[in-house]
């Protein structure tokens, strides 16, 4: 049995790691470390889980933690993140970082985009960028995986394959995402309300242009296109819980001849079940739906070139707290264990 | 007074449309034609009007309705707005119809995309498209007025001034819209479910390619372009009843110069409170939202030309039963009858 | 045009007040009076009021606000009413304070509940509760009135008549209300979470047997009854924006014979037309609906005795910005400055 | 490995069983019975299931369905159920009913209320009624299960402790339930409609005095108290997707000297671990909330005695599809099969 734990386990990701963990047959629930919470049963903290789990929250010193466990999940940002993994991983636990301080090598973006000083820049270049649909080789090996963005996962996963078969202009890629309000969390937001009056019946843009997850959409690109990419992404909040719905847009090369079915069996090809066995690959942009994703790991895609205007669009949607956050860290664990890559995901609702 | 009918006055646009009326210091209801509720107190089809609206629906010939009518909203669809249509202006009643039935002066392209005989041809000469903020002088001599579809409203506003100024390149423009669903009306949709259990924590697209807003885009566009221009409009439901949200991208020409400043210059120019008061034209893209538009007759708008791309993304936002519909319709009765274009509009919430 | 400000006029409660003052065609919107805020142009803080009010908020003195008004909406807690209504009144101004602070005789009743010391006791022999059903002749010769609480006016409106004509038994009274979360305000509540995540997809009861609207119920129906009164009050929240439905529930007299027609003929004598504008009685308890009293004034109720159980069911509606606070206030201005009831709520939306 | 089949596999019902079964360490989904959809995959008919589950929807005859199943969970109504239900026991199959047919002993109840002819009164007498915390022995050997309805469950697990312990007033007792659309089902209904524009935003009771669920009640009730029982049940729809919460209120009787303290121990000491793993007693009704039992197996109960009225009000909420149906199938098929109760049910989401 796998020992896994969790830091900061008391959130809304948290909540979902939790329950997919206690469920995955090869993992044993190690230590749910949280240091504002410490010492009370999770079950007081998040209520759904009362009866399910009897672990209490504890306050543990990375090297502690990472004595008790096999592999750790972070769930922190900043700071708080670059206190504790070197710690854990010099203790010999793998890590999953389910936050954005592991996802670019180049540390000057994420200081860029984050505001924020990266304190562990010796530790990016053994970092392995945890897309398993792209990188499941690496992710095999590797040590501390940054775990994608929910929105990143949504926008490379749509559009990879076109870029990686060198099919679409370079300018002019739009991401059009809508995201519902778990992937802000539980903390108040006095910039962007995420109180229920200012939610409920009302859809907004936000973060045009500076979007921390706009310069991962562009390295995933770029890395699956061999060549830069820049796309300009546009996230929006609507009124529900679970799960992002991206429509992507791009200008398909002149010379590309690509049409629906072409743009179909290309995804198709590229999102082999071995490959991907969470991505569905539908026949119709209008099947793409986020209640199809909510709950479990898998992101549909489909895609269609709109014949009057030859533009492509690619729908894609997940659910930002299983496949695009808990449950892609779980599909991580299990290629970094030598498991079954669905492992406790398939057949789950999370 | 003017003394104003609704043929069709039982739906959601209906209602919004009695409400409108009832508060409009011009207007003496009339006749509340309906053939399925006829005989029926308006409360008892629409309980919020319960004490509001004495009036009783009636089963009325059109030349009956226009004997009784200065004005008569027609808010049927395909055959049963032609069956009425005729008889409403030969007894002398100005039309405004709120269906697609007047909005093209081709009727091949009515045709095309309603799948529907247009059955009145020799009307559609003298039928003006009724977007004040784009043909208000034709509105105002006109006898027959096309109101414009909900979606479209939203799109042509925001894009434009940009198209009328000549600013974008012809491909690689994209309208990409979410609907709360009273757009889809009261009636159950077999194809496109609009149960709660499927919209309820639900996002997903429709009608790519087919949406019969499509081609009033690009006539609106053309029309301000001066030229043909195509769009790739992509409409969403989401989970709220009012509202609309779209996102515009376009490529603007490189030597056009464009930035967020200019951008929103030119919006400000092309929406002066004489030609458009109820165009409110914002600083963010993100300050676009539902909630600040619903119930009322703006459309808000926001212009921004995102530094690394150089796409220009411009956010819109109306309430389709309203600006979208029933309110815009009121404007242009305005418009038609030489009143304050505001007039029952301002100050009030539909 | 009688001059009307606002003090606290930048939540919830003052922005649909601020609708319902500026469509009201004898008032004159005078001081928006914000602390906070002062400086800012409403429709910067209150983005749907942008092109519809060009008043910017102002900090001012009690004396100050009174010589500019001749009626001033008092929308702040505790201390701050406290702090302000002396001076309205000494400056000549007609108070309505839709606070709890002046709803009680008893001071204290008010700090029993309220938590909180009684600065104004002297004011309260002279303060009117203002239900219009109920006290409208007092009401109309008021200088202080108490605007009711929203979960109050449903219940009081629902069991008084009832209660009034003596058929109650005693005991076990319920009164079971959902209210949606404009209820709650604007500003982030740690006890008692109303951020989108926690109320999406959730009902939940709170404050049970300590809801500040207990001893207000109570107060309600003992004057109704002429005898006291008590009743067990359970508070919900549910997933929307505005509205409350009370389900209200009590055990007839066994010699009272009453019948569901009975119980309906009861409440329509009780709620005459001149009596209760705003009243509408309907013939089936399913037939009530906060949608149909969304965004007005009306309070829809309804009874039924369950003949198997002889137990009385009661449903009553509002909407709690509109009957439950603005719209209850501007009914109120009406009353105390010898205009119609209904002027600027009829007809309108707020 | 136990064989089980679902008859009316593709409605929401169906779908959230499927999940269940699927994940059932001891179970093999055999047949998925639909007439009407028969030939197709699964995961054409209910999406999120794609690539879950291969299985295809067959057409089958009672006698075939038994010979391929151990067990067969039959979602369908009235003469569907009777056409299908003799066969598959007679064919030796167990057979777990969801729908209402076979909750009552006494065919004239279930006559009276669902205003249709029972046409297997014979299986009566041997068919028990499939609620674990009161009726497990009795389970256990059955060959024949009624499993409850929704609010039933809710209505009779908050209430029973109170009425086994004859602490209760006979009369006056209420049961007010709210209730997510997901218990509606996905059939357009024309007489309460359940499309989102009627649903959002709204709150109303329906069937007052003749929702089905009412003599299923007083049958819990009365069985648990020894005595007959009557309840007032008022149903009503909320906007959500999931879950039930009712609100119960009862009068203890005056010598009974409850408490909330001793209401709560009562409930503890009802429902112990052995008893009922899946009540959840909670200390306070206000911590009794829908998200918490959303997709999980749990009834999370609270009791409280309102001081100043003594009344007694009991919360409790499940999500409708599982304990209300789906999950507690599952349990019950636990029981008949000799297995641990909560296999294939703790540790999932449904």
């Amino acid at each position: 049995m796998i020992r896994a734990s969790i830091v900061g386990a008391t959130g809304l990701v948290g909540e979902c790691l939790i329950r997919a963990l206690l469920g995955h047959p090869q993992v044993k629930l190690a230590l749910l470390v949280s240091e504002s919470a410490a010492g009370k049963p999770i079950g007081e903290i998040l209520p759904p889980l009362r009866g399910e789990c009897d672990l209490t929250t504890v306050s543990a010193a990375p090297d502690e933690i990472a004595r008790q466990s096999d592999v750790v999940f972070t769930a922190k940002k900043g700071t708080e993140t670059f206190a504790v993994v070197p710690g854990l991983l010099k203790g010999g636990a793998k890590v999953i970082d389910i936050g954005g301080e592991f996802r670019f090598r180049d540390a000057a973006i994420y200081e860029q985009w984050y505001k924020e000083t990266h304190a562990c820049k010796d530790l990016l270049k053994d970092a392995v960028y945890g897309l398993p649909e792209l990188f499941k080789e690496e992710i095999r090996h590797a040590k501390l995986v940054g775990n994608p963005g929910c929105y990143v996962t949504s926008a490379v996963l749509a559009l990879a394959p076109f870029a990686a078969a060198g099919l679409l202009e370079d300018d002019g890629i739009v991401v059009d995402s809508y995201s519902g309000l778990s992937g802000a969390g539980r903390q108040f937001n006095t910039k962007q309300s995420n109180l229920f009056v200012d939610i409920d019946e009302n859809l907004r843009a936000y973060g045009i242009g500076t979007h921390k997850h706009t310069p991962e959409i562009e390295m995933g690109l770029t890395r699956a296109a061999g060549k830069a990419m820049k796309v300009t992404f546009v996230p929006h909040l609507a009124p529900l819980d679970r799960g992002i719905l991206t429509t992507a847009f791009a200008r398909p090369k002149k010379d590309a001849g690509l049409t629906t079915a072409k743009a179909t069996d290309l995804l198709r090809e590229f999102y082999t079940p071995q490959r991907a066995p969470f991505v569905r690959v539908l026949n119709a942009v209008g099947d793409v739906a986020v209640s199809n994703v909510a709950r479990n790991n898998y992101c549909d895609i489909a895609a269609q070139v709109v014949e009057r205007t030859g533009q492509l669009v690619v729908a894609s949607s997940l659910d930002n707290l299983v496949k695009g956050a808990a449950g892609q860290a779980l599909q991580n664990m299990n290629l970094m264990f030598g498991l079954d890559e669905t492992l406790g995901l398939k057949g789950r609702s999370l």
